[in-house]
């Protein structure tokens, strides 16, 4: 495959950066054992508490990135985003810090849940129609409207950036480490993940998991160029990785990704179940795929012995919960 | 009210040489902060996270250091008890520990997946009615045909010491603690608990949860004698707290807790959705208890500023989570 130049992107000192910048505002996420999960895996698994974050995900970091680097007067005319999911609460929680508004485009499809959480952290609610071109369009006007800048999901520097930020605690929690697991949506986490770790510790093993029905990371690592899903992404549990990549993330995930691995539902629910019956940790179903890939039979046969899972966050719909675990 | 002589009882030196004694299979369990949970207390909450425990329950710590306390003989003849709860599991691990067996006394209406987390540690079950009276029968029988040595769940001294081991901790962990919070069944918990309390730091207030259709150790407590549950104990969600004190618990709660706390069933249910949903933690209803007495507005009043509740235990039933929730 011909080397494609790479556009300037995130570096270790833009992370670092990053991380004395959000440092006042969120937690250094706790590492979880689980000797049920060791033996499952082969190995020695170091759960990265994500689920125990601000706003109950790794989004807090990005967003507060983000909204800290807006200039003053910039940043009074507050942010914009489309989401239903935790970059949303994650966006609404960093502009409170501020003082500034944050305008959240959501579908009127959304759970009457979702919406109360972002008004819960001071979030203004925007509805659209539930289709990706009313969400971009509602989005741009009323950015243009407020004046109030655009902060995307995963799909910009500043966030990747701030996702980076909890692989430079987990390097300094595990030093040993041989492999990290990292979940996959959009790829801003794992941007940020593997950016740090090959820069630190190019040793280490960067391994995105994706559900098997929302496979376009692992198809467009392997075509080298992005791919969408071969399956129905809506039709996974893991609903905070049904995005795909971005135009910021893929030649990220290209070059500095080891491999994606893929897993089914009945694997995805297996897992979820693992973690709440012997962590006694509360995640939700996408932070789940990351353990399905570690406690993997086929996985083992690596004999990685010191293992990173990103549980990437714990807002688990409990009502949902007979359902998810089948 | 005349002070009635008190039977020797265990020390904070027993519960010392406990934690020395257990501290190669225990866990030192974290402590967890939640902001929400702090927010309705009105002070500083520090979860003790027993969940985290062995086993998933602070009954690790008496169950092993019961076990250990045998002489070798005694030992090899194994160790008995009924119980259908964490008791059970704890006594089959700790004797797995030691490579002794394990009887375990447990009513044919106990759940297939109690029997099965038993036996899942190699403890031996063995069938009784579900009455009181075939338990204890059918406990000394075993004990009798085997030769194994009966460990009580809860009123016993070595229980006792052994439960008192989280608090040595918890004092160490929160230095300016003004009060205790721990739910109470049979009362060994709480019993450990006061002995080191009230032996370091006096100051510290020991208050008991309890469900209000569980009440008798706020009854007991009340009357200066054992009295019965006033409710329905086999109506609360909190299964771990129906069981009522002994002879052993009993004394060391009258005279070392300052106050039984009770608590209705929705304020528990309550406790349970806020600690899976803001905390992250998987706890059982009988934990829930104790933070449904920290968030009582009631007792938020007294101005406690900073809290220690004892998250009994995590084993919790995914499969009647809707039902725990209302």
């Amino acid at each position: 495959m011909p080397e494609s130049p790479l556009p300037a992107r995130p570096t270790l000192d833009d992370v670092r950066a990053a991380a004395r910048r959000i440092e006042p505002f969120v937690h250094r996420t706790p590492i979880a054992r689980c000797a049920a999960i060791d033996a499952l895996a082969g190995g020695d698994v170091h759960l990265k508490c994500e689920n125990l974050q601000k706003v109950g995900a790794f989004k807090a970091r990005g967003a507060m990135n983000a909204v800290r680097l807006l200039d003053d007067e910039t940043a009074s005319r507050g942010v914009v985003t489309h989401s239903s999911g935790n970059h949303a609460q994650a966006l609404a929680w960093a502009a409170r810090s501020r003082d500034i508004p944050a305008h959240i485009v959501m579908p009127t499809t959304a759970p009457a849940v979702k919406r109360r959480a972002v008004e819960g952290y001071g979030g203004i609610v925007h509805d659209c129609e539930p289709t990706l071109a009313d969400r971009l369009a509602t989005c741009e006007r009323v950015a243009r409207e407020t004046g109030g800048s655009i902060i995307p999901p995963y799909d910009d520097d500043r966030i990747i950036a701030g996702q980076g930020t909890l692989a430079l605690e987990l390097l300094g929690q595990v030093p040993d480490l041989e492999a990290v697991v990292v979940p996959v949506g959009g790829g801003g986490l794992i941007s940020g993940v593997a950016t740090v770790v090959k820069a630190l510790a190019p040793q280490v093993r960067v391994i995105g998991a994706e559900p098997a029905l929302a496979d376009d990371a692992a198809r467009s690592k392997a075509a080298g160029s992005i791919q969408p899903h071969a399956g129905d992404p809506t039709a996974t549990i893991a609903d905070g990785l049904r995005t795909t990549l971005g135009a910021r993330t893929f030649p990220i995930i290209r070059e500095l990704v080891d491999e994606i691995v893929t897993v089914d539902e009945a694997a995805i629910g297996r897992a979820l179940r693992l973690v709440l019956e012997r962590s006694k940790l509360v995640i939700e179903p996408s932070a789940a795929v990351g353990v399905a890939v570690a406690t993997d039979p086929m996985f083992r046969t690596r004999g990685h012995r010191t293992i990173g899972v990103v549980l990437c966050g714990g807002n688990l719909d409990l009502a949902r919960l007979p359902d998810l675990l089948g």
